[in-house]
């Protein structure tokens, strides 16, 4: 196993090592323990027990203190560690996953069972085992092998784990307000959240795009025309309007033909071309960023947008370009067979990745007026949440010091500007906190809001396994403490 | 109660009405327990109880032989009355009924609870109550009434009750080819199916419109662009593409702005004006017809396509017209909250309803050329079923003779060129059988295929309850023999 690679410079984190190897059973037996807790937050599945066992996770790795904070949604689990350190790092994990309904999984979503997969070795699959119950455990359990090994964690941590980061982190603004005075003794923020392609290539994420998610909803109640109550017989659309055709002829004006340029007025102004630091790790990606690597993280994809002749093109469409995407839409009969009605009403979700510098309320109402200028002033537009993309320097300590980390095992590591995806990070990048915030981990997982999501807990050889995971977590708090430390003058 | 203008004539009939009104309490409980059994062939729930069911309804009206006869699908319960008598009727009858998922009720569907309802008077709710259990309850215990009375039924019954109406009779022609030296025996054909509006007014049908029932699919799969497998998440959409958006762009090709008018090539080719005779019908008809008495049946709506300020185009567009309606569409994530995911496959419901001198399969291939057309020929087009229109003669006895019952009770009555919706009477109308096929009775109903489906026991005064259903289909086989016995020369 590639894990030998990490003793080639010796350290305090080696005795660490040890500790997680002849643990691992346990530690895997706690991540499976986590994965079988549902906690699905769209659907309220599991939410309050999930809490209750991180409380106890946060507890068991050594916090002196841990809140069940009550939020207007789902409980924040708080916990500190102080180890009298002179730096203090938050960890942001979230607790709560997508929902599994509508997918069709090979094995039980919520048995994490662990299976050996051709090509990955043995693997954890169950809902939440990449995003993000794995790494959150691994993390976990990382910093709870440095304080059993060595008495104490050499960074103070506060940890926040959220209930309803896929509900778009709702409560999260409040909580970081109401926490304020006691996060601003942070130096960094870190969320465990590894990105390793089959080749042991890894990811280093620098930000996040922001996010804007909406419900459309077309009816003969809101209309005045078709339909005004329930589906009515079929027979009588000859003489009655229908909802449905109405949503769709307001969709269609929204995208070009292909579906993939958006039409709403004024809805790319805001979007930046990559600045000089990011075209500068752009030249780095470049190097080794293939779409391979991309088909592994976002499922089966036989053609890509554009094409692959010219990958830096690919790869700046991926990170600087904003969506309009559909994520449901439903309407009248669903069901197998057939059942002749007109529907009354229709309804839509949507989702639009922000990036640089786009602002998620000025979007949202580019889509209400676009509606309004089309003549569609009667569809609903109702945003359920939103927030906006974050950004942190790449020469920050801990971007410098994760690297490190991720590299003293021997794997290529890919620092990237950001990430495809999206999370509050704005909250501590943005002032009053304004602090670096890194993604990272060593680690493979997959198949995020999909079904079969899984992590690697024993990789083939020249990918990192569950354990590895963890000692790439000991290892950057060393680092950073050897980078951070001089600077701080300690 | 209005039964009481029945009388006005005297005649065989009374004596079985008088028999009616004894046995109202046991006729009401028949037709609860025909609802409490489930029977929802798009879903395959209580079919074959069901079945059973009728089949001991048929024997208890008097049938000698009842046949359960099977099918690809659901049985065919068929069972012959034989009273030697000169003249034969074929009735058609179906024992199946839409589903309600999706559907929201005021009262257990399946209950069959009697309620009391301002307007309407007592009330069983419950599906199926309309479309058909009611109808085919009465018409049964009407004749049973008759037998129980007389001793015998003056006309032979070929009785007919399918299983699958609410899917496109599929096993229909089969089976009609199967029997058709026993259906060629016969003179009518009659279905009861009841519809009065709260004025009293009652229609009687002489035929129906076709229909053919479709399945577009939008798939990566099919498409060899987009997710190819599951759902992925959405960050992906800036470089793979939707299978949605692609759905959507297609179906707009079909039709106009408000959704009314149909732009696929030579759709409305076959459409033909009304003929002679139906121009006749509906010069008489528009002295009557009012939108309200459409608004009752077809539920909640506040306007008209093209307004109601031209009633004799208003009740041409709902004849004559073809329609091209989204019965269902759904795709990606459609429950409550949020999950970003960009769907691989998006589906969509449509029934097309046929009017003379459409084609079934011509219109379903139209929909596949406009497709291939436009650019679409990996959108998967299924015929899930379909059949077309069917027409009788207003001058025929059976039509002559329900119309002369059904005012006996002192109603208005309206007689209708054909339904707005469809059955499978061609397979009777049509060559080799071309027997006429009249759709009528007594009774007011409503909410077909939508949620609180009902039918009214006891009306308020003006309308019909259940009693003078029975009662309507009684009087009906006395004036038919009055009338067509003349003909015959018996």
């Amino acid at each position: 196993m590639s894990s030998a690679k990490g003793t080639a410079e010796t350290g305090p984190w080696d005795r660490v090592y040890r500790h997680i190897d002849a643990n691992f059973p346990a530690h895997v037996a706690q991540f499976q323990e986590f994965v079988q807790q549902k906690s699905v937050s769209p659907l309220n599945q599991g939410m309050e027990e999930c809490a209750r066992l991180v409380a106890r996770y946060l507890r068991e790795m050594g916090c002196q203190t841990v809140e069940t904070v009550p939020t207007a949604g789902y409980p924040i689990v708080y916990g500190e560690y102080d180890g009298g350190n002179p730096f203090t790092w938050i960890i942001y994990l979230m607790y709560d996953t997508q929902p599994v309904e509508g997918e069709t999984w090979t094995v039980p979503p919520f048995e994490a069972r662990i299976v050996d997969r051709p090509g990955f070795g043995r693997t954890l699959i169950g809902r939440g085992a990449i995003n993000s119950k794995g790494p959150m455990s691994a993390f976990l359990n990382a910093m709870r092998s440095i304080r059993e090994v060595e008495g104490k964690i050499p960074v103070n941590l506060l940890i926040i784990a959220e209930g309803e980061e896929e509900m778009g982190s709702r409560s999260l603004p409040k909580f970081v307000e109401q926490y304020r005075s006691r996060l601003a003794k942070a130096d960094t923020v870190f969320m465990p959240l590894p990105a390793m392609d089959e080749r042991g290539l890894t990811k280093v994420f620098l930000g996040v795009k922001g996010l804007a998610y909406l419900e459309l909803e077309c009816s003969g109640k809101l209309w005045g025309r078709g339909p005004t109550d329930h589906d009515i017989h079929s027979s009588s659309k000859t003489i009655v309007d229908s909802p449905v055709w109405r949503m769709i002829k307001a969709l269609s004006t929204m995208v070009s033909e292909d579906g993939n340029e958006i039409l709403i007025d004024g809805f790319y102004d805001e979007v930046l071309p990559p600045g000089a630091k990011d075209r500068r790790l752009l030249d780095e990606l470049i190097t080794t960023f293939h779409p391979s690597q991309m088909r592994i993280e976002i499922g089966e994809v036989d053609q890509f947008i554009g094409g692959t002749s010219n990958m830096r093109a690919l790869l700046e469409r991926y990170l600087y370009q904003t969506t309009l995407n559909i994520d449901g839409i439903w309407g009248g009969y669903i069901y197998p067979g057939s059942k002749t009605v007109l529907p009354h009403k229709v309804q839509v979700k949507i989702d639009v990745r922000l990036v640089p510098d786009q602002d998620c309320d000025k979007q949202v109402e580019r889509i209400r007026r676009h509606l309004d200028q089309h003549g569609y002033s009667d569809i609903a537009v109702r945003k359920l949440h939103g927030y906006p993309w974050a950004k942190t320097d790449p020469d920050s300590p801990i971007c410098r010091a994760h690297v490190k980390a991720l590299e003293s095992f021997g794997y290529p590591v890919e620092v990237w500007p950001h990430a495809p995806g999206t999370g509050p990070w704005y909250l501590f990048t943005d002032p009053p906190l304004s602090l670096p915030c890194v993604i990272g981990g060593l680690g493979v997982g997959g198949r995020a809001h999909a079904p079969d999501e899984y992590f690697v807990i024993e990789g083939e050889p020249g990918v990192s396994g569950f354990a590895e995971s963890e000692k790439s977590y000991v290892r950057t708090v060393y680092e950073y403490l050897r980078l951070a430390g001089d600077r701080k003058g300690v």
